[in-house]
């Protein structure tokens, strides 16, 4: 989900954020003696856990406000303002929060997206912290894998200046999503508020298009996961299947935006959905076999460590969070 | 509530927290290069938020595996084991966690409950870690507000060594809890199985008898801090209400165990509440509070950070957690 302009609000929330991190990198930035006399940090933001053989480990990227004015397109605002009050958040806008996974798996490193980088607001552009808080390093990096080419989910690949900071990480894109935002005929053919887009993806992908890898959803794209086309949100957008052993999770990326309104209310559709239709196909489909086979599942938008289990509920759904464990 | 021996793998699990929390202290006992190749410490166990101008910070202590035979006394196990499967628990038995609160507030540093300290088994007493990792540091601590003296509520306050290591905090505690648990007429009424609860409380207590300050429930305890007596657990359970401007949060500590048993069904008794009546109604009485006013709530032994709102549903209500954030 692409972001939107911070409030001062949320600046300054950021900033604290960024105190955070420095303060967990012993790269402070404050004074110790100073924030041990009022501490005011939150805790780094990665989240691990295991999926067989598999380390996941969650790393939050920061948060952007959304106001709810016009975001959902086939709801009444006072609906869209009830459903985020009954799960007791506020109902002028919400924390859209951005969680990544990293996976050590089969000997090699993996992410699956990249977060914003550095250009995003500045409530966000904390994942690299968080990143090495949890005691990687970008260097190490083997593989990206991306869901689709929307800017939260591309933007780590390449700094503002340029630079590459996963200096030896193997880049696995979809096919379509390829295909759809390098394609000449589709910028040209693009409404100009949508344009945007399509520069951003040739600034991530351009100097490298020789070396990135496509993929055709279907296919396993890293030891023990496999891709799973998962298109509406947008034309390539591909979801992930991660198995070890008995171990399962579905990270299900973008099916939905925040899931207070969006696996609460299923059929409700985000102005960001390109595709609303198919979007809506998606996620019930999504949803409801992650509900049967009560599989745990992963969500990009979800509040951190974003992961947890589909249960029914009316008709629709609702996330149930994962019990948060100090033993991986 | 208190703790019981640790299965194997949680011990093993515990390990895993230990060494976590050490990377995070740069106190190591494990090698940083070895770290960083395979990272698989969890993040610390703190999380901080604001209430009003009252920094509140819920610091982990780590868990307990509680098998679930004969842990409700008045439900078939059966039931109990499909609220566990409903919440996506484990059927067998679930990790019972312990969060404190640690209070900024009025310019002091102000501690709910202590936690074990090394008084308990190996899956716990991470708790002085992560108050570290938090940036706090023992010897700050203006004062400690018991609420109810079970062992892992009160063990942090004496180690095993008979230290204290919260060297200069006044020590507050319930009247009505002094008065049973310090009274050896009631030691010596006690069957053999609870006596160790007795001898805890005056390991811990006797040596500071003079110093220790008994306060009635009703009384502020400290800056923006009202005791709320909620006996039936213990017989004098006392829980906060935390207030700062229109900011507010009620810190319900044993009102329940864990809220996927006893939050959905509040006429559940564990075997834990010394006096199961009396605890069912202040249950009832304190959830339907928090469920009405929509009030903020922190437990003591729901998964960390251990903090949310009271939804009415069904017959009883569920407990939905806060969104994590970044942003304090």
């Amino acid at each position: 989900m692409p972001i939107i302009a911070p409030s001062r609000r949320t600046i300054m929330a950021g900033a604290g954020a960024l105190a955070t991190a420095a303060a967990f990198n012993g790269s402070a930035g404050i004074d110790a003696a100073q924030a041990q006399a009022t501490p005011v940090t939150q805790a780094p933001g990665f989240y691990r856990y295991k999926v067989g053989d598999i380390t996941v480990t969650a790393v939050n990227d920061g948060f952007a406000m959304r106001p709810i004015e016009g975001f959902v397109r086939n709801a009444d605002i006072a609906d869209v303002r009830k459903a985020l009050e009954s799960a007791f958040l506020p109902t002028t806008g919400f924390q859209n929060s951005y969680t990544t996974l990293v996976l050590q798996t089969g000997g090699k490193l993996v992410m699956l997206d990249t977060g914003l980088g550095d250009n995003g607001p500045p409530t966000t552009g904390t994942w690299m912290r968080n990143f090495r808080a949890a005691g990687f390093d970008p260097a190490q990096v083997d593989q990206i894998v991306i869901s689709h080419f929307h800017g939260d989910h591309i933007g780590g690949i390449r700094l503002k200046d340029g630079s590459m900071p996963f200096t030896k990480a193997e880049i696995s894109v979809p096919a379509p999503e390829w295909d759809f935002w390098m394609s000449d005929d589709r910028m040209n053919a693009a409404p100009e508020a949508a344009k945007a887009g399509f520069a951003n993806a040739r600034r991530v992908f351009s100097p490298i298009a020789q070396q990135v890898k496509r993929y055709t959803p279907g296919a396993e794209v890293a030891p023990g996961v496999t891709s799973i086309a998962a298109h509406g949100h947008s034309p390539g957008h591909t979801i992930f299947g991660i198995a070890s052993g008995v171990g399962k999770l579905l990270f299900v990326v973008d099916i939905t935006s925040h899931p207070a309104l969006f696996v609460r209310n299923p059929d409700w559709s985000a102005v960001l959905d390109q595709d609303p239709d198919a979007a809506r196909a998606t996620r019930r489909r999504v949803l409801d076999m992650a509900a049967v086979e009560k599989t745990q599942v992963a969500f990009y938008h979800a509040p951190f460590p974003a992961t947890g289990h589909i249960a029914k509920a009316g008709s629709g759904y609702e996330l149930v969070p994962v019990q948060w464990s100090p033993a991986v």
